[in-house]
């Protein structure tokens, strides 16, 4: 839009129908100018080759549904977050295309392969069972914005083993994605053992003085291993946001 | 700058010079066409007709007399807030036109009398003595932003016959701004007595559980009365900046 | 009635039925002396020439009904807020000339159409689409109470575009009322855009360290913006209280 | 039952049945020698002349019942706090006797008149229509325990005029309890007017960023009256209990 | 003066000097009328008998000798609170009449012997060394303010030998006073022993955890004995006010 | 498992068929030598000769099932905590040999009588009945985990009686757990009392200030008695599995 | 003391000089019945052998050079915790067979070797530099209790080889203490890798987010390793005391 | 030396010197196999081809040298982070060599300049001018670290003209990094601006309500732009640590 009003003032000045200095001032007047047109900031996934990506809480059926439906008229792949079983039959109903993947909380429309264009894997490493529903919407964010993903789950800091056992996985990747609660430990053993970005993510499992993640954030904040840093409580799909855009580097 | 680059554009447009698509894709590389110059965020207080403020702590006596230099060189009105008396000294010694007023801790550089643009009268209030530097920053601050400024100090909640005996003068304010610590009642009450608008402004004055003033803001965030807004812990600059503002429309 | 009882008093004195000693005794006994009535507190709206305002939640659709028909007997409009849709269909059922507006929350007992008293107009700004409740309640508020009222929602600060978009809006408004939940950046934002007074509602809308709200409360108190103050979280009707008022100024 | 066994034991000393030595190693095996009996922890308040007291959240009917029963086999007054309309429902099945007020949440077994013992007044003032439940529990358990009682309902700070129009009901109580929420400042304005120790009691009342009542408590213990004392939030029995002690002295 | 004005005006109204349209025009602008003058809030612990008293933290020497100074003027005692031995020193430069006591760091304008016009004893109890200054405070304020009283120090809750030593002291106590840091238990455990109220003050003393004194304020305001209230942080000076009134009763 | 496979290895080397070199790199890549199997992290408790641990919350009843049986096939106890009454009749519906005590909320599966192997007796003393069920898992874990236990419950700081009464059980005790919400003062009474280790749990019981346990939590954190260390809010297991491993020294 | 009372009153009960009923009265007038004398509260470390324990902190050298001297009369070893260099050269001026070691900041008077009593080692091992002080007091208040100690410094979990080359120390250890600051993960680690109880010093070094070692703390507290108990933020001496009575069972 | 230990084993076992038991056992008893030798904790940067480093804060000069001296003995490069001046000058009266810089408060040994081995640019963006040592830390430390830099200072929220200006130094970067304080909103501002990862790091930059940075940290947690990733407070040395990290991959 404000690409086509600015390109025919343009016109109007070359043709000599507005003066520079009347453009001048209608300029002064319009929006930032873009090229990519006006809703850039709910469009911006989709700019990086990436899919459009709705949060459902707190949204009914219905205006996912209306969402959805917009953005698959220009074909563009959508994947819907933190979607709870219901809501998932909900939309379904209308939308039978959709693919819903109960671990993950995640609702997918688009292909069933997405190319991989990340270069290297992505690991997905987390503590205990209770922080599966978080590392698995992370493991799945990742994969449906095209990365090769390893996941590495239920290795927590009281028991070495598994964790050093998997320890080439850990290696070989390219970013690692750590999910934890409780005291939030795991970031820093891990980061502890490879040379590459971890993105922390602490989960508000735990109960008393976890204070719904307080514990586990705070602890990943004060990481001793230095090439931790650390997104929201329960954020599995910032962590694979970011992970995504470094894999792409 | 800007403006002139684009007016330049705009002439080349305007002579067959440059194509409108080579100019709307320049275009959308500059940066947010603005008619007032570069330095605007900055001069944002210059363009409102306010003076340029300096904020003092963690400045030095030399970073504050260069700022004041470059300011003054266009004339305009400059006042240093928070400024300790030592710096004042420091900083007077090389610009002996700088007025301190050591109560509200301001350095004034500027006419002596500012004429007043405000509507109204700013009423001051605070509750205890410990919070006058506050409430003296907010008063001296309101008047050097041309504003007629009333003050009533001491006049605590826990003895309300003061702040009775000053009903008028708060009835006649067009804006009151009030200051308190420990819990913090003040606002609520004086915003029950006047139907203006009442800027809280929270001072760390307190020991033990009034935790650097946390009290205080939280009582006058739940305030009963409706027509409270707040500002930051001790932050009488800027309520005397809102309070300028309304006092203007 | 203190009113008439002290002018009895003083004809008494007058007349010499009453000493002044005794007078002066009975004087000292009396609560302080209003022109306007006792019940100030509960009508003070209504001596501001606003509707009576009544805060729903932990009401009892009979207790609503009750309010609202002693209110209505003297005319006066009245406005309920945080209406959710069951109790305002108990309410209507009773008193069928409310007005719900499920969007905003509130049930509107007056005219149609209120007069706008306010000299300009109040822009209502919020981020995202769960801030919205709260932004249509100030919104509606505000236009109950006589404001002619722009809304600009949906232009949250990782998306700059719209927001500059709608600079005119912003720079034609009286006074602004930004909502936003999250990290509560969007007042700075807004704030450095306008040079009129921006009243920040954080809202509860965000998870995590979220901490209901703590984040965007802290980060408008914190605002580099000097021109921000601050109301309690989702407190949408109380910005509008405030903005109305300086709206009459 | 130990005032008993350490009479026989001295008995055998005297008898020169136990020596010295050994009714020394036997006296400091003993628990702490009480004349009153050992039951003492529970049975506090009975020896003060005040009714025995039950905490209802987290107790079902029947645990009610058993407990009811025990303690008026010996004919003494019980006092239930804190009880849902379905809990006195269940428990009123059983025993119909007990008196149930559901405005102050009590359920009361024992004579439907208390004898006053309190020497003074005991003034309960609260702020806001949300803040009753606590006050009215104050109100009534006061009563219960043998005081008279005054209660000011809705006397917000935010409009002094109702609080100053009972100015001497304030003046003649011995003590004064105080609850409110939001800001909690009514305690410091009550404490101001009069010069009787006050008890303030914060409530749960409000949302945002009264944080579940921690707004209240933090503006209360700051309070700038110096006659003010503070219980847990609201805690409406806890205050009662507490001036019953001082209008007993 | 606001009485001998009022006087005035009444006998003017008598005179038939005033009309008493005019006088109720008058009255309603005067404060709230008060038989004791106008500085009432000031002077609220003068008129309840005791003397008057001055916080000295953040006031200088100079400031605290003109306070003392002008009230010294009418004969009234003064005792000035938390004086530092530099202060203290500094003050009694000027005012030798001062009796400083280091200990409760309480600086004494007055009679040397102050006659005692509570009806009990007050008894002051604290845990570890380090909570000394706070209780002597506590008990130094007592003391001057007319009451008898009686210290016991030292007494904290992991070691209850010397508590239940000194059982009788605490039974014969009218009001009890327990100053504890750290945890903060030993209310609880007094509350237990005495039926009297029981006033806790919470201290600073601790590290860590106790995060300035957060720790013990808590527990004390979670205390299971019902017969504790709580003042602020170190607030001994507030425990021995409470008190006093209540040892008035 | 690796042990296996390294000691193959090994083998394969001193056999000649792999060269040092190639041994030394497959070495490098196996994960830490263990001589007791991979599943160490989850099997800690079973190589202490302690029953496995299920932590039921969040689990569905199938999960719990499936866990148990996998760990039953080994013969081995398994003890599950946190179960309430639902998921208990759930989980013995298919597994008729668990033995569900509701009062502890365990579901035990192995010998009915477990063999005391922990050298001194387990003492579990609390303070309110709303503690209980804390206080009653962390005796029946002491129990399952071999243990001879003695409670001691309702025996708050506010009534000592009881719990000096009880001197000789404390002092007996090789261990003590100490279960106490609201101030969390018992742990350091009990400290005081005895020479042994003291193990707190603060429990969220409570309400207002007690913060979900925090103020529990940091008395004990702050006890004055030095014997005394500290596990989670309503962490009972963690309590009973410490004082296990204590009592088997 | 008592005892030695106690004995003369049941003698001359034996003699007949003193009734039964009078003996029963002032018995139950007295302090709890103790056979190891009435300073048990201070002396309780005495009575389980081990040395007195003086906290430096606000003391003066006065105050700490008298109690060691009273305490050094009856030839018992004394022990100062938190002892700056300052301090120590002002003590030792006085009493110079006080031993300082400035790492632990501790000074010790008594015999040069103490006779190892506890029955296995004590391990303390510690994460940062910066955490030396707080391990270095838990390791020289263990060895001056009687343990054998040893000690294992600067195994953070970003490193954990070090940690893992030291396992056999650490599976040789009675009890581990193990402290750390920043994320506090240090004890999760450990307690994976021991079969023994390990006691956790969260220690307040970090910055920002730590927030004076909350971080440490609540990560501690949540940790996923059950055999992990708590001490306060720095209280390396606690953690000394609760091992060393762990490891004389 | 682990991994030449672990050679010498084997080929003893090849050489039929030892068992394969014997072998097995001793290897279990080792730490875990590294081809880069045992310190590696602390020689991590080393190994990813970075230069030691060194956190100054609470290490004296003497030490600084030492550890200084030790690794520049081996030639690698070392950098020192927040070195105050004082402690510069006295490590460079020691080791003249050191190249300091007071803005970013590093100390530098190694060669003047470092090769660029990091693929782009990190764009290190700050708000305020308190904000400045922040990020020229994180500046510096990516320079030495083999990063090609951009700075964009003093473009804060309130201003958005200098950012939109510099919008193309931000597309070009690889990484950014986003310095703020008071209310942390740049990261979400810049992160909607760029389709690259950005690191952000909240400053204790502000008063008041800012709780030491809590309320930026807060803020940025809370980003609505997805591609935020959060350090420490006042971390710029992590924050560069991992853009490093990025921008090698």
């Amino acid at each position: 839009m404000e690409r086509q009003k600015t390109r025919e003032l343009l016109e109007a000045v070359a043709a000599g129908e507005v003066s520079s200095d009347e453009a001048l001032s209608r300029l002064s007047r319009l929006p930032f100018i873009d090229t990519a047109g006006a809703r850039v900031d709910t469009h911006r996934a989709l700019r990086h080759g990436l899919p459009e990506v709705v949060f459902s809480p707190g949204k009914t059926a219905a205006q996912v549904i209306d969402i959805v439906r917009v953005l698959r008229q220009s074909e563009q792949p959508v994947l819907a977050t933190r979607v709870e079983a219901e809501l998932a039959d909900a939309v379904r109903a209308a939308l039978p295309e959709g693919v819903y993947d109960a671990d993950s909380r995640t609702l997918w429309f688009g292909p069933s392969q997405v190319p991989v264009v990340g270069k290297g894997t992505i690991a997905v490493v987390s503590a205990g069972t209770a922080d599966l529903p978080v590392a698995r919407e992370a493991a799945a964010v990742a994969g449906r914005f095209g990365n090769k993903v390893e996941t590495l789950f239920d290795v927590g800091v009281a028991g070495l083993h598994r964790l050093l056992a998997a320890d080439e996985t850990l290696r070989n990747a390219h970013v690692v994605i750590v999910v934890a609660g409780m005291e939030g430990a795991l970031p820093s053993v891990v980061g502890g053992l490879v040379g590459r970005p971890v993105i922390a993510v602490p989960t508000s499992v735990g109960y008393g003085a976890s204070f719904g993640g307080l514990a586990a954030l705070l602890g990943m904040l004060n990481s001793c291993a230095s090439n931790v840093s650390v997104v929201n409580i329960d954020n599995g799909f910032g962590a694979a946001y970011v992970a995504t855009l470094i894999n792409r580097l």
